[in-house]
């Protein structure tokens, strides 16, 4: 026998999981659309080379790479950010501005602590081929549209030049990065680790003032401005915001959230460069990840979803082997005007009587909202018993009046 | 430089591929959700026991199995067959029945040739904790209503009952699913090379008979016909069909059109004792996996699929430096009314005029079907120019006139 179990840092998502999850997509996918980004998929697994050297040599040791059954050495997909830079690189027929947005897993072989998992879904909006700041801010305005209808109302946008910091080594850029989370002291300490000195250090830590914006935030702002948005309500000057990843080069974002401090929402910025690592001419582009998982905790805590365990409107049930029949038609015919709809499957011939209670427990168990039952009586006078699971009542009626009474619960969202 | 390219057997989708994936997946699901499967999904990778001995030993073969970085024997999804038994293993608290679909990709290091990939998506529908006929017959009435939902017409479900072949080395039954394409002779040679005996395995292969159901085969039958299916129009007795993975124990389906001979669409069967590797009891089990990559080539051949480039409705084009805001402020109306609409991104601080004609050409290459324009004379008179793309017409209108022009064309699906 073998253990059944799922892999540290890995998830199985049951159907209220999915139900949930992909709802938010849907919404995420609404909006992406209205902004004029298309979808585009990649593999999962890519040739290694395409994927050392883009985030750092710290992300370099959580890839997931292996040698394939041919002898080519491959990784699994990291980010979604690399796999685009290949694809704008080998189809350059691809219309420019490239709009792209991906949802797909990533793996990442991470420390599974407090909810970090090693696969999860990224949900990435990039635009590729320009250089003007209008890009950058219709980044910035198609996540905050995304957020507001996802039901987040306190969500703002950092924003910050990573250029700044241009001419620091990325181990200070990271602990920088770092600031709010870990204080001025400890980021000092750091940076000195890494080769600073340690006043030096300190006096730039210090330097960061809200007021030294750059002519690129300003440009960029004023554009925001023209998207309806307002500053320091829906986007922010942060001179103290870093980002991690390598691949950065002018403007970087975070997604905050007042109502959820676990940690940022999502993160982006521009990275001129990453592409001509392909293509050896620099390519503009500018895009935006969003944490899956953490906007759908904080959608939970924000009690922004519904808990749903099933799509299934109706169960069907079975009353007796003589009556099954009639049962099965019912089904078919509630499926062809289009009602979720679930028959008992039970309906041994070795008994004359299936037992009801267990059939109306399935639906409690799978919070199916009505029942239907033909019994004998019903089944005489050409009617059916409609049973609301929640009100607890019950009524009789005939198989049109069923219908258009679940047709009429479905168009309520219930 | 690295050169920018997939692996062999891994395909990027550009947006024209995911929008038409998309909406074929968007059809799969209103189906399967009418008929009572809800979603599921797991992860893709597993622990490497997991996989191992359940596909037979040809399968075995085309897993694409790793070590991790924590020393664990791993492996990538090879089917949703699998993954789905090790679920209802390790949560025995799911309400049985169990009926889940699942959609995603798996990984089989296949020889790549001929429409052969190293990742595809899999459809899947199954029941799981009833050996009553009836879960079978929902099975196909669910893959065969799906099927009609997305345009086939003529599509039968060929079915056998593989306890038939209950005595036969899995070899021989690997033989005997290649009847069709092979021909007696070649099955009959294999079977020897296997070490059957060839008077005995010709006299075997001779005497499959469409006469010959068995009382599994009457059953399924009945029920069938009360989902208002037609014998040998909607589903058809196949006393060669034999299926070549292990785990089938009796009822067993394809999935073929008359109007598509490449090859089946999709295939099932029964697999009671999959689930005992992994909680030592039998636990019934039936399903059936679409064929995705088949079925979208199937559609294409019929004309079932459009192409579409973008989802795109409307580029808002900018026409000088001095109308940019009127332009982005115009997008974000159009957007605030649920209109996928663009902005021209390339707005330079340097040029008074920006070019049209660029800008028309990004629209025509996108196929995006409206374009709009705000020239000095149409802000002037608080007007727009309104490009119909395809037509080659256009108008001049209010912004009120603009949105329910482009809200009308929207819902006429154009």
């Amino acid at each position: 026998m073998i253990k059944p179990q799922t892999l540290k840092g890995f998830r199985d998502f049951l159907p209220n999981d999915v139900i949930k999850r992909q709802a938010v997509i849907k919404m995420m996918r609404i909006v992406f659309e209205r902004f004029g980004f298309d979808p585009l998929e990649t593999p999962a697994l890519e040739y290694a080379e395409t994927l050392l050297g883009k985030y750092g040599d710290e992300a370099n040791k959580l890839l997931y790479l292996f040698k394939d059954r041919g002898g080519r050495q491959v990784g699994l997909r990291y980010d979604q950010t690399v796999p685009l830079a290949r694809v704008v690189s080998q189809y350059p027929q691809l219309p420019k501005p490239f709009k792209r947005y991906q949802i797909q897993p990533v793996w990442r072989a991470e420390n599974t602590q407090k909810g970090r998992y090693r696969e999860f879904m990224q949900c990435d909006i990039d635009i590729i081929g320009e250089y003007g700041l209008l890009t950058d801010a219709e980044i910035i305005a198609c996540v905050l549209e995304t957020m507001k209808t996802l039901g987040f109302q306190k969500i703002k946008m950092l924003i910050n030049d990573r250029s700044v910091f241009k001419n620091l080594k990325i181990e200070y850029v990271r602990a920088i990065d770092k600031l709010k989370k870990i204080g001025k002291e400890d980021v000092i300490a750091e940076m000195v680790k890494y080769g600073a000195d340690k006043e030096q250090a300190a006096k730039f830590i210090n330097s960061f003032d809200a007021k030294n914006t750059t002519p690129v935030i300003n440009t960029l702002f004023t554009y925001l401005k023209k998207y309806g948005l307002v500053e320091n309500v829906n986007f922010e000057f942060d001179p103290t915001l870093a980002r991690g990843l390598d691949y950065y080069t002018s403007t970087i974002f975070e997604l905050v959230s007042d109502d959820y401090t676990a940690g940022s929402l999502g993160g982006g910025g521009r990275y001129d460069k990453l592409i001509g690592q392909f293509i050896g001419a620099d390519m503009p582009a500018v895009g935006f990840a969003f944490g899956f998982d953490r906007i759908i905790e904080a959608m939970e805590q924000l009690k922004l979803t519904s808990v749903q365990n099933s799509f299934t409107k109706v169960l069907v049930t079975v009353f007796s082997k003589d009556l099954r029949e009639k049962s099965i038609e019912l089904v078919t015919s509630l499926r062809g005007v289009k009602i979720n709809s679930e028959i008992w499957l039970n309906i041994p011939e070795t008994e004359e009587d299936y037992k009801l209670d267990k059939q109306l427990k399935y639906a409690d168990k799978k919070s199916i909202p009505y029942v239907v039952i033909i019994g004998p009586e019903e089944a005489k006078a050409g009617k059916v018993k409609l049973k609301d699971m929640r009100g607890r009542t019950e009524e009789i009626v005939s198989e049109t009046e069923l219908i258009s009474k679940l047709k009429l619960k479905n168009q309520n969202g219930k």
